[in-house]
């Protein structure tokens, strides 16, 4: 078995070695840049983690661990125009370090890319590979529109929010690790069961991220504590917030939602949540698809100490540590 | 043998009976917009046409024939986007009947498709069919960005040029009929010249493009003659006229760059490429290209009389009757 530390490793090897293209300069480059901004690597490495669990040489799986993390970097290329973002990682992103159409067609490029990756790997017939990739590509766009869709939808309900979790950033998770097990051959039933585990630790990983900007220290986010309370932003916990809220409350909410002052809004709303008790709602749901995840986990065929990997790897990532 | 119309028949109703899917709208809805606004639909048919032309069954090929469709689309979607273009075939294009993020993840998902579509082909290895389709779609997004250089770049070569609208054009007519071929199970070699054929076509193609803008009928061309000359556009005319001009017409040409009544710049640059004898010039480049072409047709290990409809398919082309 290798560690997640070895599988990184691996996973950055492969992308120093692989080129991409070179000519035109200002299609090339952006994707170089993009690739090497690092990052925990985390679905290349469930990849590869998946491959290895049913005892397969991992390097049969690394073209596929590339098509999944190229994939999902060409996924942020082209968000990163939607959302005008102006950082990736704490570095420009290519949208503001080159410009629009390089944004747009340097992700192009990467999308494609990733199926020719996939294509290499070395097993008899790619199609079912390709067709869950592709799959699960088209979920990821799907996540991304219903996203964008939300901020300006009046009401948005429990269940649109954690289809587009789901769709958006869970799937990926699963299918990476799918993947993994399809490369080596795992039987279909061991494969379901992984890409249930990847999909339901993906939607507890994107609670935990909405509990962590209302009740997170600043230290573990890394970020501002109520960013997305003084964005308005429709999350799980003002999702439940506005399902419960009394009519008084709904009156102050809603005045809240105007404020200009960023230290009342954020507090004000905070309250609402204590009052509410929409933390304890929050971790109790997140709790429930971490339950379902570990179930689908326990259901693979393997021995128990070889899953301890995946287990482990879930932990940091809830904990934000990996 | 099929008809033109035979063929397109074919793909149109393909197109109809597919669905690419339904939710969210805001994506779908796009997607199906723009596979309807028709068209003559002249790279699904070449595929169809080089499938026909080995005797296999048309309809073996008709998945291929839509992935090609589907990605030309594609990038017609982007390209909308960076050329800021508020009209495609007569319609809204989608960047502006939606919007541009709509644009960029609707675009996203018909590259998506288009790779699951060939990959839905019945042959034993779809590999080499997959590897082909990628490596021309990664030329085309080359040949964009190398268009868009030049829009900044102060010289641009006649080299520079033909490369341009080789990946940008050609490429993707030479793998269209290159995939039919594959798919009818034709020789390497039979499938390589029905490439360079294609290839050939689509650069000849581009030059009498250049060719209609300046010297072109307006019911010909269907739209403005010199709107080219009117944006300072580099196409191959005023690349060899710049190559060609005498200092004194260089601060002439020079001049009409900057000058702002359109009629009269049309009319100043008109003279200097009579002058240079710019258009016989541009007659003859485009002459040995269609040469190269019918060179490769003509070594196609197919009797001659089954060629024939290509040939007439490609002077259509030439004359914009298709």
């Amino acid at each position: 078995m290798h560690t997640y530390p070895d599988l990184l490793k691996l996973v950055n090897q492969k992308i120093a070695q692989t080129s991409f293209g070179s000519n035109p300069k200002e299609l090339y480059e952006p994707i170089e840049y993009m690739m090497s901004l690092g990052g925990k690597r985390l679905r290349p490495v469930l990849t590869l983690m998946a491959c290895d669990l049913f005892g397969e040489d991992v390097n049969k799986a690394l073209d596929v661990a590339l098509a999944v993390e190229v994939f999902h970097n060409f996924t942020l290329v082209h968000d990163d125009i939607m959302d005008n973002a102006p950082l990736r990682r704490g570095k420009e992103t290519i949208y503001k370090k080159w410009n629009m159409p390089v944004a747009i067609l340097s992700g192009d490029l990467m999308m494609i890319k990733s199926t020719d990756l996939l294509a290499a790997t070395e097993i008899s017939d790619i199609r079912p590979l390709l067709f869950l990739f592709n799959d699960t590509a088209a979920k990821v766009c799907e996540g991304q529109q219903i996203d964008m869709n939300f901020e300006t939808s009046k009401e948005v309900s429990h269940e649109d929010y954690i289809q587009m979790i789901t769709l958006k950033t869970a799937v990926l998770l699963g299918a990476s690790l799918q993947l993994g097990a399809m490369v080596a051959n795992a039987s279909k039933e061991d494969a379901e069961h992984l890409y249930q585990f990847g999909k339901n630790i993906g939607i507890a990983f994107q609670i935990q991220d909405d509990i962590l900007d209302s009740f997170g220290e600043v230290a573990q986010v890394g970020k501002m504590i109520g960013g997305d309370i003084a964005a308005n932003k429709k999350t799980l916990l003002l999702i439940e917030l506005l399902q419960s809220v009394h009519k008084d409350d709904k009156i102050i909410l809603e005045a809240l939602f105007a404020e200009q002052n960023q230290e009342k809004k954020i507090e004000g709303v905070l309250n609402l949540y204590s009052k509410y008790q929409i933390h304890a709602f929050a971790e109790k749901e997140k709790q429930q698809y971490l339950t379902i995840a570990y179930q689908h986990l326990d259901d693979v065929s393997v021995p128990a100490t070889q899953k301890q990997i995946l287990i482990d790897t879930a932990k940091d990532l809830m904990e934000r540590m990996s």
